[in-house]
């Protein structure tokens, strides 16, 4: 497989071509950002770890019988991927109040949901990702009410997998963002990342946040914690 | 009707006791408030214009078989009510994108929505009166399913009698905000007001802004555009 041009770069990875019109080359970058672009950092080792755990919780998922856009892990920062139209949705899902939902809500951080929730945010820097109901999704034509409802299910289906493989190692998944995207076939896929960057995840008997909270809120040097996830995962020392 | 010790006092109106528990005393104020309370004054001649028009609307919902709280007016400010005890959700239905819907979509004022939006925000002035899904409904226990599907079939057909009703009068209905309550026996009713405090409503061939964004926007004169929707529906003249 051999790499092309830069097709594009985003905050936290760069999308390249490859010989092959379906597939994609994406490298993992050392580069945090939060609160919509306001504050950001570069993280020396934060690629090597988003890459390793990204890979390794969609080999997890393959095996659970989810399918996405990942093929193989080809380096320590880079993977080849399916080439997909994303669907400009963050689709998040929750277990438990965190981060807007708290505000949202008026509810404690920490308070489980009564039943996971998925939320639709607008995948659009300019306009904040602001939340969308299902009506804003079928007025933007962003996806049918027959694909939010797969969508939905699939979210779901990821929490079920992602929860139990994260309580195996004494971790909780509080809450997490997804992206899907269609194949040239229409089909559509799990795809993007799945790391500490988009997930909330907190060691289950200290509370301590393993994940990019470390950095929104100042609390140390992130990679400490997505090192941590890493290897309880079975992933190697970088840090 | 004996009118009995103050409930309470709200931006727009004070509820008062009556002899009967079943009835409660509204009383239209004179005061304006905007961007959650930021923005408030003392506007003379509101209250007349918001009550005549909410005893109005009410009436010609009647007259169209969709109940409501509303019993009679009883002065220019002052009308009865049926107490309800009021379901937390601000129920706002939008024809035409305006306001915080446009920042959302990133679409332009004054564009046609492909069909009529329904939308639930928290009344809650403390959290800014956040968006919610049905999910987050169902978490706050604002509502059941059930329920949730009752207010959006009321809030539309609500629509569909309001939009008629100023189209023949030369007014667009861009959106318009309800609030239900609930009676002593269960029954979920139409409560609150309906008035340019509540809807926003543009003069169909200039575009005029005839409804509270004259005071969020420091257009003019609110009671001027009050009182020509007032007029336009058959009211007295008190500007
Ligand atoms: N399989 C894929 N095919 C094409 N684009 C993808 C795929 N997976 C993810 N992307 C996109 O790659 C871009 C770069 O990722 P990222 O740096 O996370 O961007 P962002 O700044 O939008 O979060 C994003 O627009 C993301 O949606
Ligand atoms: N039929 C009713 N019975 C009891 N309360 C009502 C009824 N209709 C409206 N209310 C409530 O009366 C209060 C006063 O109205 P308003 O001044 O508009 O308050 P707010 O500042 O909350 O907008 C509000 O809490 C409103 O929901
Ligand atoms: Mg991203
Ligand atoms: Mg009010």
């Amino acid at each position: 497989m051999e790499k092309r041009e830069l097709l594009y770069e985003g905050k936290a990875k760069r999308i390249y071509a490859t010989d092959d019109q379906n597939v994609v080359w994406a490298e993992y970058k050392d580069f945090a950002t939060a609160l919509n672009g306001e504050k950001k950092e570069e993280i020396a080792g934060k690629g090597v770890l988003t890459n390793g755990i990204t890979s390794l919780l969609f080999l997890k998922l393959h095996e659970a019988g989810i399918p996405s856009h990942f093929i193989k892990q080809i380096s320590d920062t880079e993977q080849l991927i399916k080439k997909v139209t994303i669907i400009p949705l963050e689709v998040v899902t929750r277990n438990i109040v965190a981060g807007s939902l708290s505000k949202r809500l008026g509810a404690e951080e920490g308070q489980p949901l009564k039943q996971p929730i998925v939320e639709f945010y607008y995948k659009d820097d300019a306009l904040g990702d602001p939340l969308l109901t299902e009506a804003h999704i079928q007025e933007l034509d962003l996806a049918t009410e027959e694909e939010v409802q797969l969508l939905k299910q699939k979210a779901l289906d990821v929490n079920t997998v992602l929860s139990s493989l994260f309580a195996e190692i004494g971790v909780r998944l509080i809450d997490f963002k997804l992206e899907f995207g269609k194949l040239a076939d229409g089909e559509i896929i799990l795809a993007d990342e799945i790391s500490p960057d988009t997930c909330r995840l907190w060691d289950a008997e200290t509370e301590e946040k393993l994940d990019k909270d470390i950095f929104r809120r100042n609390l140390g040097n992130l990679v400490n914690g997505y090192q941590t996830i890493y290897s309880k995962l079975g992933g190697r020392q970088y840090v």
